[in-house]
């Protein structure tokens, strides 16, 4: 990192090299989101030798002819200084707020010819990038989702951010958006991935949400601005959402959905992956029931499951749901098959209890003084019956 | 195995020794199903010796303190003949329709004080127990079930009874119920354990289904002829459940449910635990979801995916569902960019097309061809645009 810094509308303590943002704001202007070429040669050359190489016309990798229409004409000052007038920000290696979880996208093998961190992304919103996402959940699904898939996205938003995690999703309609909607309405954080530039409100009847989220949280697209969705930058924007979040939550997911491949990255990324059960006719549910029995994904019914599996080992942990214990639970076997004999009804000598129940008198008589005890029979005058409204005596397991 | 033969209404090529089966059904009626002391002795010396220790008034592991009241007045051959001219039998070790996978019982730790294999089973039914159990699925789950659950039970004991297994289950209400009667739908053997004598109808609505299960399939219980069911019946009634299955489906069952009685013996005895998934806020679901976090259980949706599991390596292979493959899969990531770059209404020149999606035009012209080829794009004096109708071109991956 250069010690030259420059002043700039990004806030916030540490600013990369402005040379070394605007070679990438060229780059990411240049190429397609997740173009592996790119990251690779970056890496090995950095992105000002890059930039100059490709202005030299050496043809890297392919990279100069497939960039020949772009490049005439190419002002990444203009861009930048374009962008930070509608105060969006590019944030690059070497800005603090740089999330290290992108860094993680350099060791993940290609998916469907997608690879490597991004070379930036663009920013609308008040929060650090690094820091909003330091303890985060990402929560993705169908836009085809059901009333069910939403109410849960939106439950496990608002429980997760509850407990001080961001919720990033992807702004579509369906899952996506009850997610962000839980987040907010927890008031908690909550990070929207665009497959478009950031200043495009993509699904258009998603414009207001998606500035509420510019105003309180963070809007970011590695698509420059002005950008269109297109499909493969809806797989290449999948893979930063599953970079930013601890975890990945998939809520509903036909068997052929968005929100598998965000799971597919999550799982390469060695992100947690859980899944949302649903019934098993459910189409929206049929993909995380796939993800489920392939063993790819931990099954998660509420908020506390989450925080348990993206938490550092005994944090959050969950006590599973169990009901009240019963008075007969401490039982030993002959009491309760002494229990088990004493009628509701009509009081019976402790004979009549030993033989029904397989056991001596003796056994029976002690049996039944501990069962007096523990208020579950009444007895009277050496005969005994259930005490009326204990609570189990009527049910059984079956 | 005595040479002795005795005839008597069982059918099949082989029977136990009579005084073996007499010892037994004393034995049977002196203590309660699953007291591991009986099976521990009667392993150690044979039921003919212990009966006759017993009756010697030897108190062996307190078995002779217990049984001191119902020892007055046993008689076993009039239980067995009694049971006979109703036609019920005791299935004994030794006998041909004894399954086997009740012996893998004496291997399993005691469960709630419960062990061991049953010294018989009284059974009713055409059947024989250990054809009919050769290939079975128990598939259990709550009485107070849902409509989804007994729809899914229904329906998965019918596919995997049209596949040529048998259903085991308890007869109770609810998914119980369920499993039988879908098993029947499909003309398929179904087995019910019950906790209670296998002449009782319980629970008392159940008469018909009873009696149709015992005409065509088979009832049977641990339990003598006339004894009631009770809470401890219930549970070592489980473990025969767990014991005759190849794998046990929980269809639902809430977090205290007898139902996950029978998983865990399934999963002591190493059968196949399998659970259905269902929604996430209703309590019948709610254990089989703790069943299947605790990775006890497998995540089965369908008939398909129960065989699968049940059935030798390589038999019964699902294929997981899948859409159609759509014309753009094949595509490489430079095809699907050109595509991407395609407009749908006004078709537009090459060298615009490159230039969005960031190819050189001899590219672009490349791609071109190959799209228009498989049908994706037209062209026309060298401009093109996606070609209307096209199955995929409107949906965009999320």
């Amino acid at each position: 990192m250069s010690a030259q810094m420059q002043p700039g509308p990004q806030s916030g303590p540490r600013l990369a090299n402005e040379e070394e943002r605007l070679a990438r704001v060229a780059l990411n202007s240049l190429g397609e989101p997740g173009d592996p070429r790119l990251a690779r040669l970056v890496e090995a050359m950095g992105a000002q030798e890059l930039c100059a190489r490709l202005e030299d016309d050496v043809d890297l990798a392919g990279l100069r002819s497939d960039a020949s229409e772009r490049l005439s004409g190419l002002d990444p000052r203009r861009i930048l200084d374009g962008a930070r007038q509608r105060g969006i920000r590019f944030v690059v290696p070497g800005d603090a707020e740089w999330p290290s979880s992108f860094d993680d996208l350099a060791r993940v093998e290609p998916l469907h010819g997608l690879a490597g961190p991004p070379l930036g992304v663009w920013a609308r919103g008040p929060l650090s990038l690094a820091e909003a996402t330091t303890n985060a959940v990402a929560i993705v699904g169908s836009r085809s989702a059901t009333t069910y898939g939403t109410d849960v996205a939106a439950t496990l938003a608002s429980e997760v951010g509850s407990a001080g995690f961001t919720v990033v999703s992807g702004a579509a309609f369906g899952i996506d958006q009850a997610a962000h909607r839980g987040a907010l309405a927890a008031r908690a954080p909550t990070v929207a991935v665009l497959a478009c530039g950031v200043d495009r409100h993509y699904p258009t009847n998603h414009r207001e949400l998606l500035e509420h989220i510019a105003a309180t949280g963070l809007v970011i697209a590695e698509a420059a601005p002005g950008w269109m969705p297109t499909k493969v930058r809806f797989l290449s924007r999948n893979r930063l959402i599953a970079a930013l979040g601890t975890g990945t939550v998939v809520v509903e997911a036909a068997v052929r959905s968005g929100a598998l491949n965000t799971a597919t990255w999550a799982d390469r990324l060695q992100r947690v992956v859980m899944g949302v059960p649903g019934g098993v006719s459910s189409a929206p549910s049929a993909g995380v029931h796939q993800l489920l029995r392939s063993g790819a994904a931990t099954l998660v019914t509420c908020g506390g499951h989450v925080l348990e599996a993206v938490s550092p080992a005994g944090h959050h942990l969950q006590d599973e749901p169990r009901e009240q214990p019963r008075a007969h639970d401490a039982l030993d076997l002959t009491a309760r098959r002494v229990l088990d004999a004493v009628p509701l009804i009509h009081p019976a000598p402790v004979a009549s209890i030993a033989r029904t129940g397989g056991v001596s008198v003796a056994t029976a008589r002690r049996a039944l003084a501990v069962l007096e005890q523990r208020g579950l029979v009444d007895g009277e005058e050496g005969r005994y019956r259930l005490r009326p409204r204990a609570p189990e005596v009527r049910s059984v397991p079956g």
